[in-house]
């Protein structure tokens, strides 16, 4: 009876989230502008085409002295060639000067190159002499000049549409002065954490009852992205309750996160609230450890719902696994999200069962100019020491049946910092 | 003469940090207690010793029927033993039941565990058969249930001053529910960007102007630090505007970041205002490209004065090796920051110069299994492009003269998202 609505068969996770991703609406999100330094984390709405050049002219490279190049041609430090100094030059203004043959004038650093030069002799090679300047070498056209354009040329595509917006993006879209800019309006998520036993932190707890953790962590771990969160608090394990909650969420958000309610209990919370409100259950179970209770599900109008396990591990790792996608896509980030990792030397056997994709907690250490990885914990959903004291997952695909001591595994490293 | 202060002795990246980090005082900066979901990317300020088991107390960690172990010992499917089912348990409550031989509970998981009872038993396991339960197994003592403390115990230290914030410290923070968290004070940054060329973005462009777009960037590399940043503006190319602005910035600020004036050029802006203060150059030219010019320095009460270079790749370069370590320093972080690298395959050789550490930009593709990364542009510090379109950063070390197009190199990734 109480397993009757069992995970009758775990989809791969690789599977289960691309048939998800699959039944998405391919719909851009509407766009709106933003200040381009509020732009960060950002998405672009529009390719974005450069109505300047960078940098805007020519400019000196060096500090030295602007030339005609053709002037310093058989120069040497044995045979200098002598230039009328005929002034200076510094950055900010386009200077009203112009160079004639054999006249040079002193230039520095980003400083706009005068008419009639075409090169800059570093300071080093030339040796001022009152009002004029030997200089000790020859030097070609546009030799020390940063040329008009060259990093970004007018009319160039410089960022696609679909760019997340980084510090370095921005910094490229400052140098074009562009101040504002196209992107693509925040994903919506609403988050419900359900659980008869779930207090918020702060909250007078009494026997019987845990802080919601989970919820916290999940608003945390989408703090880069470009999302505007929902909370809808703590729903109780009633179906009559969580369903208008539900029914609301969906309503308001292209996404909702619901965490808990997803096993296979004598209540089936999420799954019976889903069935009531029209949504269609797409996958119920996954093949990965922890986090197995994960459901997915469509609402009656095409949107997201993904359901979380409860316990912070597993939440975690499905959110990793799936939510993170959705957002993504419903984002219109193009690219492939890096993952940072590293190859890491097993410290001691970590069993797994074949078939299923296991994330081991690991403490990283260095020993011997390698990386040893060595398990916190090996089971354990519940355990968010796990996390806290982990540096990374190692991950056993499905193929493989336990990793051996001294063998090797790959480690997504969730830590900014490691006591290692 | 133009060279008279010029960069006599370039100093290794690695000894100019450690020299430079060597002279920071070593105080602590002052706590403060913040709100727990408001403590992301803070550093903790104190021990946080546990008051409390979590779990707090003893629970199902399956649903099926909680018994005494005991009662179970010689139990199977050909031989099931006969249990009374004297009722249900659910989660959010201490069960007023108590549990004696031969007695079930139906309990679902994260259920309080009853008194008497000291296992459960798999819903798979047994099965219901109106006011009794057949169990098909034996199962020792705390078989699925998670004890009282095993996560986390009262009286551990659970995270240890110096630990940098994350959402899953802080997951396990609001699992011990505390709501109120001891930290750091922000490290206080100013920020000065010299330069007559300099106008901000949005700002009317004239001849012979660039836009600012290092500050800008600057500020969103520290996005996720403990920082509060005070943004001094553009300051012009001369010594008499910098030095009140330099002397008010290092009185307000735990850490000065000026942008551009540390070339060697015949303004030596910054090194003349240092010295008008009072301060001590400790390093004026390190050995890294881009980013040589870089100036590190003390004011007369002991803050660190970091001197980017002013053209957009060079300042992020200088910005990693010298201002993110001195930033970590004061703010109190323990531990080793990860940086995310791949290994990959060189597509075309790179030259660089013995003895100077390199960072060339290169894009990063997949192919037959490899990551190859290919130059974006060698040189050019003021290519912000290279920035914009590289994925990464090539580390060419000291010791090695350029890579050879089919050899392998470290890339530091410094794109959340690839196109590869």
């Amino acid at each position: 009876m109480h397993l009757s609505r069992g995970f009758k068969q775990l989809e791969r996770v690789d599977d289960a989230l691309s048939s998800f991703l699959g039944l998405l609406k391919k719909k851009e999100l509407d766009s709106e502008v933003v200040h381009i330094e509020e732009s960060i984390n950002r998405v672009l709405a529009e390719d974005v085409i450069s109505d300047a050049d960078v940098p805007p002219f020519d400019r000196a490279a060096m500090d030295g002295y602007a030339v005609r190049a053709e002037d310093t041609y058989g120069a040497s430090p044995s045979a200098p060639v002598v230039f009328r100094l005929i002034g200076s030059v510094h950055p900010g203004k386009k200077p009203d000067l112009k160079i004639g043959k054999l006249e040079a004038v002193w230039i520095t650093t980003g400083s706009y190159l005068p008419d009639g030069a075409d090169a800059v002799v570093m300071a080093e090679d030339a040796k001022r002499l009152g009002d004029e300047v030997e200089i000790y070498t020859s030097v070609p056209p546009w030799k020390n000049v940063d040329r008009a354009g060259e990093d970004i040329r007018k009319g160039d595509v410089i960022l696609r549409k679909g760019t997340f917006l980084g510090p370095y993006e921005i910094a490229a879209l400052c140098s074009i002065n562009l101040s504002r800019v196209k992107v693509y309006r925040r994903v919506k998520v609403g988050i419900i954490a359900t659980g008869d036993e779930l207090i918020e932190v702060g909250d007078i707890i009494t026997a019987g009852k845990v802080v919601n953790s989970s919820a916290p962590m999940i608003k945390l771990l989408m703090r880069d992205l470009p999302v505007e969160v929902k909370y809808y608090g703590i729903v109780r394990d009633e179906t009559s309750h969580l369903l208008p909650i539900l029914e609301k969420s969906i309503a308001e958000n292209d996404l909702v996160l619901t965490i808990a309610g997803t096993s296979v209990g004598d209540k089936d919370l999420l799954f019976k609230a889903i069935e009531q409100a029209g949504g269609r259950i797409v996958v119920h179970g996954v093949t990965q450890m922890p986090g197995r209770p994960t459901l997915l599900a469509i609402s009656p109008d095409g949107k997201p719902i993904i359901g979380l396990p409860g316990y912070p591990v597993a939440t975690a790792i499905s959110f990793m696994n799936f939510a993170l996608p959705v957002i993504e896509r419903i984002a219109g980030i193009e690219g492939e999200r890096f993952v940072p990792m590293v190859r890491a030397k097993v410290a001691s056997r970590i069993p797994s069962k074949p078939g299923v994709r296991h994330y081991a907690r690991v403490k990283l250490k260095r020993a011997d100019g390698e990386i040893i990885a060595s398990p916190v914990r090996v089971s354990g959903a519940g355990i968010i020491s796990s996390l806290k004291d982990g540096d990374g997952l190692l991950v056993i695909p499905e193929e493989v049946e336990g990793v051996e001591k001294g063998s090797y595994a790959d480690v997504i490293v969730i830590k900014r910092y490691l006591r290692w």
